[in-house]
């Protein structure tokens, strides 16, 4: 066991790529993931699971088919499982994502935005 | 589905109890629970699952039998199934945890430290 805080600003700083999750640490089979993103994301959903957003630094808007929320910094909020969202930040949001293993940030759409899994910093 | 933001500040001015973790999000069958601490916890460990500690302010010391680790806020760690550990903090410090729903916050001893689980706020 390695006896070394995880500091979410210090990993934070060691990536600059938006949409592009980064795994911080791992609880389980659950992932936590750091990740920065501006402007629109692509509608999905994620059918096997619920995934929380909590805001670390700016907002996030989050779509829904049926309304929309809006997180501001030290929120959270679940998204439930096979409900479709869109993410949109008007200007760069940084967030910890926390969400089981082998989730694909796109769910069921293959897109450009569709990130590579398990990459750690 | 409830289109609000889960407020972290919000939600840790509701309670002042502490070592009394208060429920704030449901992710599958994983909760989030804001907790605040001060002075000596019981020696523990979790049979059955690693679990996440947040540092929201203030400041955590986590002992193990060999070492421990210092969180500061802004700081996260994850304490792995089955390892002995025994938090302490000398000023308050407020923590997000994140564990599997009915984790008993003493493990396996029953002390009178052990709280109530599924206490939502």
């Amino acid at each position: 066991m390695k006896n070394l805080p995880i500091n979410l600003q210090e990993k934070l700083s060691k990536f600059q790529d938006q949409w592009s999750p980064k795994v911080i640490a791992e609880m389980n089979d659950y992932q936590f993931k750091l990740v920065k993103v501006q402007g629109d994301f692509v509608w999905h959903k994620h059918e096997d699971t619920d995934e929380v957003f909590i805001v670390i630094e700016g907002h996030l808007i989050i779509e829904f088919r049926e309304g929309e929320v809006i997180l501001q910094e030290g929120e959270m909020f679940v998204i439930p499982q096979n409900v479709e969202h869109k993410p949109y930040a008007e200007a760069e949001c940084k967030m910890l994502l926390v969400e089981p293993k082998g989730v694909i940030n796109t769910g069921q759409e293959k897109t450009e935005q569709t990130a590579e899994n398990d990459v750690w910093i």
